[in-house]
């Protein structure tokens, strides 16, 4: 079975260093928490991140995101069964993937190059499964998509959602 | 009708520079037509070559390659009429992706970073065709491959073989 991973809210907390950056630049305290459970507060936090979302093309902005909670270990495990492919839409942020395919080095080092994949779209690649945590990735995919539970894809309803990767490790192993 | 056109010796003329590289970093005088129709010279340049191949993971080693012939002008006739993506194993290649980037764009900006794929393998992306130099990205490919001449693809027999781009064009259009 092919399984395609995307990066960011999947393997590794991209919006975790985003929310922290934006604090930091703006001198605002913004948590986590509320952002998950007041939609105002969201609202507010995301006019505010906006205003410095150009940090995502900055060199070094994707080198040192923290990880997702169990994703080492079962990716591990989904690995030794199933053909696996890290697909990232990195392509917009030009100076990332180099960043990234040293972020998969450091934290996935079986994976590789030759299993990485940095793109726009995903649709064309097929697969069983994709794990992702944006709808426009999960439609028109041609295997069963898992959407990845984030703060950003409440709105999402037609797709299986996914809230941890041991949650993960129970679907597909 | 989705086409997949690779980058390297397909849309920019990497050998060249490598050749170029390659006499310049050890003071030799090999030119493409001696290893065109000599396999002898071809084998001494090769392993000649091999000995400075690190270049290609240098910063700047691909933001300055030629264009091959007529590929703007076929490639924009292709891309008004079908879907195409530019797919790069160039995950092997760290640094060379943002040089990747801005070379399309000065080349072919109607492309940009959502049609473009860099990877390592390519035999997971479904499409009509591909056009790529390499067997291995032939192999396994579940569209039709066409084969674009190289020096170092001589031996294969099995795909269709194109010679330029003015060839692809009677295929394709």
């Amino acid at each position: 079975m092919r399984i395609l991973i995307d990066m960011d809210d999947v393997l590794a907390d991209t919006s975790l260093k985003i929310l922290n950056e934006t604090n930091k630049r703006l001198g605002t305290n913004f948590t986590r928490e509320q952002l998950n459970t007041s939609p105002e507060i969201y609202k507010e936090y995301y006019e505010k991140y906006s205003t410095v979302r150009g940090m995502l093309w900055e060199k070094g902005f994707f080198a040192d995101i923290p990880l997702i909670q169990d994703a080492q270990e079962v990716v591990q495990k989904l690995h030794a069964k199933h053909e696996i492919f890290i697909v990232s839409a990195a392509t917009e942020f030009p100076l990332s993937m180099d960043e990234k395919l040293e972020w998969l080095d450091k934290y996935f080092p079986y994976i590789g190059w030759s299993h990485t994949v940095f793109c726009g779209h995903k649709w064309m690649i097929k697969a069983d499964y994709i794990i992702d945590d944006h709808e426009k990735n999960l439609i028109n995919f041609e295997g069963k998509g898992l959407l990845f539970n984030a703060t950003h894809n409440q709105h999402v309803k037609e797709f299986t959602r996914v809230h941890s990767w041991k949650e993960i490790e129970t679907i597909l192993l």
